[in-house]
């Protein structure tokens, strides 16, 4: 039995968060990988959250099903269609369709509701500021709006004084940053997946955002993308 | 068509929540009823959902299902025993094991996801500080924390300057005042359900500490609850 400090990490199967996975083992904690199957478009990310979660030696790992595509709102659930082949400049210029309403507030919640029944404080995320800049949910002014919202909202924190701790080690580094450090840390970045909308055989389509934010990450690290190029 | 603004409202089927939406309703506005099924013993609260939203005349009612009881921790999920005939004083000295991790976050969260989706600003959250005083997501500095969290969570609070605001119009209210106020906005009692351990029949225990507060409200506001005693 080992004494590791438990957390709660949410991993969607991609690239940021194996590597935050890899940040909180580096740390010492002990995992509980949480994914969340929302409806989205691209639910290859729940089989690669689960490779991800054993690769890194997750203690245990849930997959709750919430269906967010009943409200609506986003083309990662609904009806609205992914855009592709967009310039870069394109993608800043506003908080995209693939925005998911409060996606990152309901996954907050539910990881804390985890921690709160573990005992654990610490929360790790795999947000990033840099090349999602556009997404209000990201920001890190947001996080520490959560973190404070977490130590008024549970038992723990009231009677406990459990103070909850989020931690997203990737906020302000770019996807060539975030690459070079997951391989340094050793992630299998074969078991990840980013596209937005995948061929029914898994492979990434190449020109959705996630694709090409992707491909310019693993150029600018100087690195090869072990996955197949759409 | 009509041009009410849109509230979305936590609807669980108890007596505050069925009141919380009669206020709504009485305030104009045009309500969408969200209700979770997170896996809680008393199921029963559900089917009062769907009476009191078509009562009340709810726009729309989405029952979203949600497995808060793989996290554990909580006597309305796990294999905790609800406990019975508490005396008022048992009630107020700590959190209750029926307290569930973060629930009222992972509601909130789900709640704004979909007011985003509808483009509403308003959310209803029939909360209660008075009789509930050990929850800590029941308290006022709690509701502001998660209304600040809403406007920057959102793509609607930061793009289109929506301002989110959490209604709680009982938060201040005895269980008395609140079933007075219910039955002047004509709340039909008898399709709401209190009881966290109820039999199978659906027919309350009687015994537990929802069971009590809501007997000893009728008691108080000198009206006959049309619920049968269990």
């Amino acid at each position: 039995m080992t004494h590791e400090k438990p957390a709660v990490i949410l991993l969607s199967g991609g690239l940021d968060s194996a590597t935050t996975a890899a940040v909180a083992r580096a740390e010492g904690f002990a995992l509980y990988a949480l994914s969340i199957d929302y409806g989205q478009r691209h639910r290859f990310e729940l089989t690669a959250a689960a490779r991800v979660a054993q690769a890194i030696g997750a203690r245990q790992h849930v997959t709750l099903s919430i269906d967010l595509a009943r409200f609506g709102g986003s083309a990662l659930t609904g009806a609205i269609a992914v855009p592709k082949d967009r310039a870069p400049a394109e993608m800043d210029r506003e908080i995209p369709v693939t925005y998911v309403p409060a996606r990152n507030t309901v996954f907050l919640s539910l990881a804390l509701a985890w921690a709160e029944a573990l005992r654990a404080a610490d929360l790790f995320l795999g947000v990033n500021a840099v090349d999602y800049s556009g997404y209000p949910d990201c920001r890190p002014e947001y996080i520490q709006a959560f973190e404070a919202l977490a130590n008024l909202a549970t038992k723990a924190g009231v009677e406990h004084a459990i103070e909850f701790r989020i931690h997203t080690p990737l906020i302000h580094m770019t996807k060539a940053q975030i690459i070079r450090l997951g391989a340094e840390l050793g992630v299998d970045f074969s078991l990840t997946h980013s596209c937005y909308d995948p061929a029914s055989t898994g492979c990434p389509c190449g020109r959705c955002d996630a694709c090409q934010l992707r491909r310019r990450g693993f150029a600018e690290a100087g690195l090869v993308d072990p996955l197949p190029r759409g």
